[in-house]
């Protein structure tokens, strides 16, 4: 058994990786923090695990976590993570962690669009948690820095089809949709009930620090500067996040080109599902680690159109974060990323 | 007092077409047909309207509409408008028709999306009621074409830059995003709540009839053909619709210069606001014959992003018909068209 | 035209007064104040309403206030009210107070649930402002108090048959549902979205202080001492409130007496629609200031089930607000209340 | 492994078995059955589940299911399990029916509420499938009437109370409230999803025909005969299900007292969760087989109030039909029923 720390358990990604951890046959949670709820059982502040996890919260400290987990798991807000992580390392323990802090090759990108990088040198070690791009890097990996749900949502159908020249890189256009539990659990009027229910909006519109981490990794897997135009909006419901792709294509593909690339790409990939011309639906793919892709030739005007669903809070977050802890440990991918309801 | 007909007035844009009227301080509801509720009190079919309206059902007769009626709505699947729509004109009354018939100029067009058009004389006199766009030909129209919803919302955004000459009219792609009663209030999977809630989807992509109608209104009025890349999505809301607009810019443009285009345009007509960088939001024109427009320069993209919000049910339908109605009988253009919860 | 300031208009109370009152024939509004956004324009707080009300939130100020506006609703958390309405008095206003602060008669049920009552005087001489009942006293009232979303849900089913004496006045539970914007707009996680969806669950069980509001009111009407079981509930929606109320039966009595004793008690009143069998629908009510009441006899069980729906911001809140000033400004009562989306 | 059919698997309970099954490590799924899409693969029908069942849809056999099944859960409608599951038990294998026909001990009352019973020998040997009350002949028997939703959620907190004495049986009141998947699969204009949202009602008021399921059992337990008021209702919800169950006390009880009765008769059993004076939410047992009681006394009135919230899709169906199967297969009662989101 794997002895497994969540820091930072009470937010709905650390919840969310409480859940999957509690059901997995390799892991034992040995240590749940949480600055809000230190000193609470987690089956308090989370009603729905009682019966299920019998944890307490505690304070971060970096010992106890050491002396009790051998896997670490931080859901923090970024600039924490990058204060912590090198001591876990250095002490040996194997760390996936949820913010950006070890998402960019290059740290000036980071720079410019979060706060100066305080662990450079673990930054260069850390691999991008992208599972089915970068599974052969993750499994030698300490530190993994898992992915946006934006980006992971718009890179899984991109990087085949880019990779293999069929897009004109400069056409790209991502308009994407999150469900609500993407802003996370702090309240504010956003996510007020009343707010959110009836409203469809777009926010950050061009400006997401998701742009230019979507950025770096199809510029790394095209060869070439690629800058899409990225924007987010907000659906009013609670998981599932879905983004509908726009890129010009760079010569005469048919429709079966297209699905053969992805289909090859993701051949023995048990989580990319591609359904053809059948467009993805966030309510299949709810609950579970699953990024189904679709897509649609524009024939008259030379465009494809690709669109992938994923759930926000696992293959966008707690999931992949989990599937990257199985290839890290020599597990197979899928363990314990069961069909959920 | 204008003695209105409205004929299918038991599918959600007739029954939202009977609670505007109800409230409207020129028209006076006269008769209200339904063919599968006919004989039935309209507040039974929906008991909302209780104490407001007490009319009954009837089954369709030309003869008994144009007794009492003067002005008459078609609120029915396409087809049906065009075999009884003449009849009323010869006699004098003038229509608005909610579906497709009375739409295109051009009626191969039409006949290659819907089927063969039994009312080509009439079709050539029908205006398109565009309100905002075509008010001048409105006023003097026996017979008005009412836009469709997606129309609406793609059409009020992009028509004033596209004539201004900004944008390259080859790069148009909307992305919209629909609530449910678009979908229309016959039961089906595809509405039922528990495949709705939590689901987000596109459908009919690159193939959906309001591509066509979106088409020839943008060629007439950029003067050149114009084949927009439209992708509708399904929300799980009630009401609201967001198209999500991009564009090349044809030349180097401000975001003033964007603003300034935009708000001379609407200059002096109540129903479209500019809401500058701001976003706008469903929830904000729920209810109301409101088309909220917002926008944002990707300026590293050379690209324009337009976005606009509308109630399907209100500007989207029943509101712009009604707003159409008060243009061909000489009223002020928001008449009765209020502000609603 | 009477001229018209809301206290408090950015809560969803106040807001919603804003909305009805700005399409209000005889009223117009001339202050609104906010502590929160003073200084803002209102229109950027609810941009639905740009175009709409170019009002610009200011700070409370008993001098300003009374210098413009002649008619004052106070729409603030209770004890603030009972600090100001004294001086809108004494000044020859009139007040309609949405808080708890002028709902009671006896002082000391006030002072047990909330706090020391300092304008005892006042509400002395202030009427419970639940229209269908009490219209007579409202009439000449300078200062009402509007009542709680729950008790208007309650007492409008209940004071029929309880006058009549057919109910057994210890045999009362009111088991009710209520929308989330009743939980007010201030952000908690009790109204974030991804904690409401999919979301059902009672709350203060038994000890609501709307509880002894009622229990003031039914004891009054009853002549006797009545204290009812009530458990409010929170639904996943944003608008609307049911109640269903059971009573054990005084004697033998038909469905029919129900329903005569229902409608003859509310013949004539507008907003009061009585729906024999058929359960009342929060959708059919929602935006509107209607109360829906229906009933079914047990007959096995010798106990009647009563079911009554508003909209907790309308009938339950703004609307009968607005109502009360109709009734005190010797307006018709439904002006400036029609049927809304 | 169990070799598992499930006829009826494409409706709502049935595809929820189908999911619960694919990942019981104790069964495998060797036929599922639907008469509307039979021929066509399951996952064409639940996209959510491809890349996890493989199997097709296949026409009612008695001959195939026999050949390849050892346990068969029956999700049908009422009247047609009664037809088949003889056949099935004659050939030696165990069943349980999630429809009414095998729910009930008094063949009179099925009859009254249903219609002629044709399978009246067996009827006689089924036990009813409330797995917390009558685990002990569950595990002997052959056929299990799996209880209805409704009866699940009123039962589990009442049995104690009743049967300790504490409760006036005359004075149950319970009310209870569902979320849409309760009323199936099948399109209706009640589950469109514009008539659902922000829509709350009850319906079958005081006529359900879990009524009398509630009834009998209730009966039974209490020793006495019960007749409880039952009034279900429609929550804008996919999920879930929440009754409040009000009752006299029959004598003095403290509230430590009705706690120690449920805690003491729920000892050792995962699946039911006594959360005390916290009222139960729906949204912490979604996806799960959990039940949680929670409990307020209202000593003024002398009234116990009773809360429970289920999934009524897994505790109200296909989770406690597992639940069953695990239970007459020898198994722990809680395999292959862990959390899920």
């Amino acid at each position: 058994m794997i002895k497994v720390a969540v820091i930072g358990a009470t937010g709905y990604a650390g919840a969310e990786l409480v859940r999957i951890l509690s059901g997995h046959p390799e892991a034992e949670l040995t240590i749940l923090t949480s600055r809000q709820y230190a000193g609470l059982r987690f089956d308090k502040v989370f009603p729905a695990m009682a019966g299920v996890v019998d944890l307490t919260c505690k304070a971060l400290s970096a010992d106890e976590i050491c002396d009790h987990a051998d896997f670490i798991f931080t859901a923090l807000p970024h600039k924490l993570p990058m204060e912590i992580v090198p001591e876990f390392v250095r002490r040996g323990k194997k760390v996936v962690d949820l913010s950006a802090d070890f998402r960019f090759s290059d740290v000036a990108k980071y720079e410019a669009f979060y706060q100066p990088h305080t662990a450079k040198d673990l930054l260069e070690k850390a691999v991008y948690g992208l599972c089915e791009v970068y599974a052969d890097r993750i499994r030698d990996a300490a530190v993994v820095g898992n992915p946006g749900c934006y980006p992971t949502s718009v890179l899984l159908p991109l990087i085949p089809l880019l990779k293999s020249g069929m897009l004109d890189s400069r056409s790209i256009i991502s308009d994407s949709k999150s469900g609500v539990s993407g802003a996370g659990r702090s309240p504010s009027l956003t996510v007020h009930f009343c707010e959110v229910t009836e409203s469809f909006k777009a926010y950050k519109v061009a400006q997401h620090r998701h742009n230019p981490e979507i950025d770096e990794v199809l510029s790394r897997e095209a060869g070439t500067p690629v800058n899409i135009t990225f924007v987010p909006h907000l659906v009013p419901m609670s998981r599932g996040m879905l983004t509908t792709t726009y890129a010009s294509l760079a010569r005469k593909v048919r429709s079966q080109d297209i699905e053969d690339c992805l289909t090859a790409f993701y051949a023995g990939r048990h989580f990319v599902r591609i359904t053809g011309n059948r467009p993805p639906d966030t309510l299949h793919v709810r609950g579970t680690n699953f990024c189904d892709i679709g897509f649609k030739l524009d024939e008259g005007n030379n465009r494809l159109i690709l669109m992938s669903a994923i759930d926000n809070l696992v293959k966008g977050a707690a999931g992949q974060a989990v599937q990257n802890m199985n290839l890290m440990c020599g597990l197979k991918e899928d363990r314990g990323l069961g069909v959920r309801v």
